[in-house]
């Protein structure tokens, strides 16, 4: 994980949200992908429901509702990952889904003003681990506090323009680049979609790195 | 590839539709995992309208239409499949989305009396690589013609109560097996939905025959 000042000779982008459960997946094995290829992945905090306005797109939950055995086999694609790479933790949320705007604004106040890898694993976790509905303000409250935030600071902070309007270029940047859904990777220019596609994602940066 | 007596000591299994692109891709490239594996996938012909009607799904070119940057991501999806691959010869088909339910009931009667690997290949080639609009009963007939088949009595025998009935049974069966779209794998009892989930197919073949 790293900043906006990431130097690698390979550009390696994850735009996420918090919302998204195969994006907490996603951010639980790029670590071993760094590891691996020496890449530093640059985290871009982007609007998953900007995006779904941008492009038309709804969230798997909404689109697949009525449709029988697609649902269960993306609750096994899941099972998959998670045993596939040794994660005990996940498990659903149950007010999902969930309003991220005031979590992903968190995401850009972070990125600039710093502690943004302490703040995505709390949030993270908050999401996909202990299932709490952080769109709840003194449940974010108290999810930031724990996690050593100053929470009344921080909810001022992120209802400045600049953050506000940093996430919406974020959005809009990565729609303009191709994007419709979270997680999306570019590797440079090349855009990858999903987490079952990381081991493209991983190919392509070994490839670009040579 | 195999006709229903295939007695690997996996039973890995192909349910397809000739009107999906991302069938014709997989029956590419399983030859190289057969090589890869030793073992011999069962092609299993099914209705993609009738797994659409059990299971309320459509096709990605219906459900994706009016999302911005969805298809275009599908197709890039497939020429990096097509690249990685080194296939040289597919072609979108022009008058898609095609009736294949005479062409599956021809891949049903073929599978039965013989001559199946010779047809399914005249038809993917025909869909996928040639472009003809291949639910014109015309262009059907001149196609089974050039693949040497019997069109008159190819025609009768597909009109047939068991071939009808069979593709029937094939597509009820992939739906209470968990299927909603083509193309879906079986090892064993364990289902995988598209092209790109090969890799884990070949994965899973190879766990399986230890």
């Amino acid at each position: 994980m790293s900043g906006p000042n990431n130097e690698a000779t390979v550009k390696a982008q994850f735009c996420f949200d918090f919302g998204s459960p195969n994006a907490y997946l996603s951010h639980k094995v790029l670590p071993a992908i760094e590891a691996r290829t020496g890449a530093t992945f640059e985290y871009v905090p982007v609007l998953l429901g900007g995006l779904f306005r941008l492009t038309g797109n709804r969230s798997p939950a909404e689109a697949f509702a009525g449709i029988k055995n697609k649902q269960e086999y993306g609750r096994l694609e899941i099972k998959r990952f998670l045993k596939r790479h040794g994660l005990h933790a996940f498990r659903p949320n149950p007010p999902f889904p969930v309003n991220t705007l005031q979590l992903m604004r968190g995401a850009v106040a972070t990125r600039s003003d710093g502690n943004f890898e302490r703040y995505v694993e709390a949030i993270f976790k908050a999401m996909w681990e202990d299932g709490k509905k952080m769109d709840d303000p003194a449940i974010f409250a108290a999810t930031l506090t724990e996690a050593g935030f100053d929470a009344e600071a921080f909810m001022h902070r992120i209802g400045e323009a600049d953050v506000k309007q940093t996430l919406i270029d974020n959005t809009q940047h990565a729609f303009d680049r191709g994007a419709f859904g979270s997680p999306t990777f570019f590797v440079n220019d090349e855009i990858y979609f999903g987490k079952d596609t990381l081991p493209y994602v991983e190919e392509e940066i070994l490839r670009v790195k040579g």
